[in-house]
């Protein structure tokens, strides 16, 4: 741990880090929106939750969803502003109920995993 | 959940299981070789515990987690064929210790996300 991989480390930590939170990014987002809500309502509520995620990831992934018919979006004013409303579509919330089927097998193989030894 | 969108879901769906198991990946190989293991007992220790992993995607991992410093690695013959084991470096255990914690972070996270409406 000393030396140069030793200053890596920080670095590394961090990248496997986002490895594991950008895989259930996408499920959590499905889920948030089984509300309407729109961008900044979303990313506020995921803050909350403890899943910090920026806007330029955010974005596009909202868009993505939507664009596979995971999602619906609709414009919207609010409080005098436009704004992009989106939430859960039928075909999301069937994904949305294998994904957390899915999510507790993986935790249940992670767990024997790193409980063992 | 008809027509074009229907056809597309399961497809959709593995992509999105594919998503979330790959955000793992690195977490239960390193896990896993606290205990010393070459590349098909590593494999076969994952799939019991429920994490399939091809090939093509587990020794370019080991490799990359290697030359990361995570990874230590030796040839060494068994049953009369060299075989190239592997196990947790130093920093790996570190690096190992703070991705568990952070798992538990995140589930935490999704456990609320996933339970609430």
């Amino acid at each position: 741990m000393d030396g140069v991989i030793g200053d890596q480390l920080p670095g590394l930590f961090e990248n496997l880090r986002l490895e594991l939170r950008r895989g259930c990014l996408s499920l959590a987002v499905l889920a948030q929106l089984r509300t309407e809500r729109y961008g900044y309502t979303l990313r506020k509520a995921l803050e909350e939750a403890g899943l910090d995620i920026d806007e330029g990831t955010l974005y596009p992934l909202l868009r993505r969803l939507e664009s596979q018919g995971l999602l619906q979006s609709e414009w919207r004013e609010e409080s005098k502003r436009k704004k992009r409303f989106y939430r859960l579509s039928p075909a999301g919330e069937h994904i949305l109920e294998q994904l957390v089927d899915e999510l507790r097998r993986i935790n249940t193989s992670l767990e024997r995993i790193t409980a063992e030894n």
